[in-house]
């Protein structure tokens, strides 16, 4: 099926996507967010604010603005600090009882690329798209996949069980993930999770994805909004410092720092939802992330963290990717 | 950095090995292995016997004879079986007993390549490299990886938490484990877990694996020794359909059928070792993988079961591996 004969190395990439009459095209994702490398920085609560998505602009990547942590105020200084013209996205969990304001908002200072996640992609998308936005939506199974698509979105940002933070209840990773997404729709993936250098970005593509979406790596920027004694914690994490804790409430990616320790012990004994309520308490993300206390507070972060070994501003990090990327496919066999 | 004029293809790539000191060719595993492509069939509990390890040497890959499962009497009928000159090895998990006496047996019958496993990797190495053979020892970290890489294993197999069957405790996911890894010692890595297609091997060299350990997809061929019923139900999987359950006992991934079902339910209801060994009793997984009690039984498979589609002759599925990565690659940008 592959054999092209003398033709050139470009017209055989082509002509191979042609018969495999296949959605992946790192092209897509450039073109439908209008940016220079097919990456997305993932919205990360109390992490992802104005300097970050801005950085990621300047960068040839979308930045996404995170939604999550932000009560409609918050979100507006956000959205006032970001220069006109510039080029970023925004992230909004379904979940909360503000996601209706923050669409509103955001469309307001004409932000065009929404991001849905945590909840249904048929509630926003059609009236979204009426509004001449971008849409993708996160889902972490296959069958959740075919749904986004039904409900028109542009593309899928197909994440796996090491990501950090928030995470679906299917427990699915990225490298069993991707390639059965991408075979149950037709429209672009992005990747998610587990992703932290070029040779991850390459690993996605081959699986299929026309995208990723990083959000561990960039959390460690200069640029995020992370306390410094968070991003420290991330610097020294190792392979196995996170934990997916909370499964039967809200499963949650965690550095397992003291907090996390007590909470995963509760589980252990078989705590009730309530119980874990009540160990949880108000404002433990925004104690660990933002304010900086790595001992009681919430560090959501993702499992590739324990790779990542300094921080660096985004444009360093950007730069960095591009040539590990085609470090990692310049070493490839083309033939097993 | 990879800016190499106008040298053909193949020297750009063996230059661009050289200058990046790297370990990652496909090559070694080849070479160490005497097979034509670096694929390994791993050793499964009940599933690979000498049918499916003499298929694979057909096929032009390594078979290893699961011994777990094994009792020496068992294992005897199976190494007899092997027909004289055929180049197949064998995996030693080493948490049981008959270990030694098993390692043995595989010597006398001309067995050289060892895989071992659940265990330390200082237990046979050294005694296995006087004996002449080529000694691989699987891992879930990159600590235990380089803890291998000191006891002087050939190459290390590194196994993510969406491997099938038993696992070690870090949960770490193939694409967050095989970089770092790679990054941690400097003999060539297997990669494992989660490689259902030519894709994932594609994914699994980007990350800087030199080759692959495939169970699941083996399991469900024609060769392996998975009863017909356990073959059907591989099938039939989802994407969800497994679970990582006995977290607290021994990691083991399952298909959720009955048996399962009850087990996670223990667990969640904070049930102690005894509890669970009471309810596990003897036997569960012969039932479940020889004998086909797929209700009552425990059946072993790994999260990419839900990409298996069909049963296959092990020449097919090699034949399609071999396709599938070449497209893969060949679909790859390569430059961001």
């Amino acid at each position: 099926m592959h054999n092209l004969g003398g033709r050139s190395p470009f017209r055989a990439y082509i002509l191979s996507n042609i018969m495999n009459n296949t959605n992946n095209t790192t092209q897509s994702i450039t073109k439908l967010f209008d940016i220079k490398y097919p990456i997305i920085c993932g919205g990360m609560i109390w992490v992802s604010g104005h300097k970050l998505a801005t950085a990621c602009a300047h960068a040839g990547i979308m930045g996404l603005i995170g939604a999550g942590s932000m009560k409609p105020e918050l979100l507006k200084q956000h959205l006032e600090k970001i220069p006109a013209g510039t080029n970023v996205g925004i992230n909004i969990p379904l979940l909360y009882p503000d996601s209706q304001q923050q669409i509103e908002l955001a469309l307001k200072y004409g932000i065009r690329i929404f991001f849905t996640s945590a909840g249904s992609p048929k509630k926003y998308t059609s009236w979204l798209k009426e509004q001449g936005c971008t849409v993708a939506h996160v889902t972490s199974s296959p069958k959740l996949a075919a749904k986004c698509q039904a409900a028109g979105v542009d593309a899928i940002v197909a994440e796996g069980v090491e990501a950090g933070g928030h995470n679906g209840r299917d427990e699915i990773t990225t490298m069993a993930l991707i390639p059965q997404v991408v075979d149950a729709v037709d429209i672009p993936v992005i990747a998610a999770g587990g992703i932290g250098d070029g040779r991850g970005i390459a690993a996605a593509f081959a699986l299929g994805a026309s995208g990723v979406q990083m959000g561990t790596r960039f959390a460690a920027s200069v640029e995020s909004s992370a306390h410094p004694n968070f991003k420290q914690e991330i610097v020294k994490t190792q392979s196995d410092s996170t934990y997916l804790a909370l499964k039967t409430v809200t499963p949650v990616r965690l550095i397992k720092n003291q907090f996390a320790t007590e909470i995963i012990a509760l589980e252990q004994q078989g705590a009730t939802s309530d119980q874990l309520a009540e160990k949880l308490g108000k404002g433990r993300a925004r104690l660990g992330m933002l304010e900086g206390d790595i001992t009681k507070g919430e560090l959501e972060i993702g499992q590739i963290s324990g790779l990542i070994k300094e921080l660096s501003p985004v444009e360093q990090i950007v730069s960095n990717l591009v040539s590990e990327y085609q470090s990692a496919v310049a070493t490839l066999p083309k033939v097993l």
